[in-house]
């Protein structure tokens, strides 16, 4: 029981719509749902996540004085890792305590930050460039029987690749990135973490080695790196995350840093500013951080753990998600965007 | 001015990300960002939407006192009106004047009705089964010479569809429901709204009468029917509107008949439900409905209008979306799904 009540990040997308919840207590038969299919997955496909990849930030309480905390998942390498080393640097300047929520805009982001513009940031931050937004891999281009395209990545990064289908489809938001022809790229799952790739040479049957650019994919719940107009890209200072339908256009356009896996309804709860683009008018609307830290350094920090992408029970999980066929579904879709496909994250039971 | 100020569905999703408002009115040159495109379209390229076809739900004001008002936009036929009938009967019966919000989920939905599920529906609600789900139509399916299917759909139900492209594909989220071969079905818009399709004979080149199912998509603000485990398909006493990512898999398998056009941030920055599902777990945390009517039957309700999707500039537009050229974005996607590609809906200028 105690496994099921903390499914947090994921629990969210798994039902249907009942009158009342008691109703689908009585379904679940033959085929498990995809959040049945998570519960009962094994130990050892669970990876635990360290202390000191988690941020934490500690708003202040809500109006009626319960704490409010949001746990944000650092991204692993190889992605977007200056940026993330200036959001340890600046967690570690105490760089966000003091500063606030300013921005919410309905059905796309919640932006916090300094909003004087005006504080010193500590020194030693990375100035990132934008060819930094997608990171170049190499992978085993195969073509099968089928015809077929690639399917694993290979070293120098040793990224594992699910590659992902939306039916029997490559992810089509994956265009070439000049808006008229494209490339076979696609997105998949990569050490718990959706991401797309587009090859930047075009792979040839029999040919084992080719580069493919990789980046992560703004869902639900991703965090990235506020900036100004190009070729600024943001040092880290200034973060959002994603509270409505997948803003997509945005993937290789801003560095994505995180994900928020516990909390987010503290920000996406939050009354929507009625300025320009979300931003609020007045300074009283904002809300306060308290704090940000590593979780390292954070007191009362739970543990954290994600399910594998790798695992056999992933695997299930995402066919159940494209295909629903517990019994409050009628058609199953046959696909689903990988946006759809959350990656189950949990505490950790002691 | 008056009329980008009113841009009020489509503005929330136009946004990048500038550390602060200002650095946004630096921007756009060359190319017009969508909501340029939208702010400039000729007037005879809205379309006015009737009080008849509008659902206004009041909610008790908010904690400061301020009013909280919904409006709904009801789909047109041929979809969903057995429930939209029904709606329009349990409005015209007060049914609604209260109940109260009873379920906010993060990432999901927010739901309505009467939480108590005791009080007594008005006589004469229709029964209505799952095959209505899907509306068939006529389409003509014609191959051309690049091997691109069908793009009209014809009598008897006149519709109109802009045959929507993810990226250079047909919409790789309808399945043809078995979970595992497909058709080729596909997404656009039609008369303002968001729609799929799926053939349900073959096309076959040259020839031009051909039956297919469409039906409404579950994007972001779409609003549909709560219901029990199959075949209850719900009344429409019972209705939920869409927070999240666009939960796909619940097309063909709940009716839509809506969609909200005003005011969602009422229902999307609500407190989250603490219970199984997102369902509040006491009264007290409850948001009053005061009332719902008919637009017709309402006081103090501006006149709405929405841009036709069979507009040039409503083209321009979805290809904006599709690939962003405005200064911010350093690459366009070379695609967008078409939940990303939100109808504009604005309050009618005087």
């Amino acid at each position: 029981m105690k496994k099921i009540s903390t499914l947090l990040v994921c629990a969210a997308l798994f039902a249907a719509f009942p009158l009342s919840a008691q109703n689908e207590a009585e379904a679940a038969k033959t085929y498990p749902a995809p959040s049945e299919i998570v519960a009962t997955a094994k130990a050892q496909e669970w990876v635990a996540i360290a202390p000191s990849d988690l941020l934490v930030m500690d708003l202040a309480p809500d109006a009626k004085g319960k704490p409010r905390r949001v746990v944000i998942q650092l991204m692993p390498e190889p992605f977007s890792q200056g940026w993330i080393g200036n959001i340890r640097k600046l967690a570690a300047a105490k760089f966000w305590d003091g500063t606030s929520v300013n921005r919410v805009q309905d059905n796309y982001v919640v932006q916090w930050g300094d909003a004087t513009e005006k504080k010193a940031l500590p020194d030693g931050l990375a100035k990132l460039g934008e060819a930094d937004y997608v990171t170049p891999v190499h992978f085993f281009a195969g073509v099968d029987s089928s015809g077929k395209g690639f399917d694993r990545i290979e070293p120098p990064f040793q990224l594992p690749l699910n590659i992902f289908q939306f039916g029997d489809q490559l992810d089509p938001l994956v265009g070439d990135g000049n808006g008229v022809s494209r490339k076979p790229g696609g997105s998949g799952f990569s050490n718990g973490w959706p991401v797309a790739y587009l090859p930047s040479t075009t792979p040839a049957s029999g040919k084992p080695q080719h580069v493919a650019d990789t980046w992560p994919v703004h869902c639900y719940g991703m965090v990235g790196v506020g900036r100004n107009l190009s070729p600024d890209t943001g040092t880290g200072a200034e973060l959002y995350t994603v509270i409505g339908h997948a803003p997509r256009h945005l993937d290789r356009n801003i560095a994505l840093v995180g994900r928020v896996i516990e909390g987010i309804e503290h920000l996406s709860s939050l009354p929507r500013g009625t300025g320009a683009l979300g931003f609020y008018e007045s300074e009283a609307e904002r809300t306060p951080i308290l704090s940000v830290r590593i979780g390292a350094d954070a007191s009362d920090l739970p543990a954290f753990e994600y399910l594998s992408t790798e695992s056999d029970s992933f695997a299930a999980y995402a066919d159940a998600r494209a295909n629903r066929r517990d019994p409050f579904f009628i058609k199953p879709a046959g696909g689903a965007d990988i946006c759809n496909i959350p990656v189950p994250v949990r505490r950790r039971a002691n």
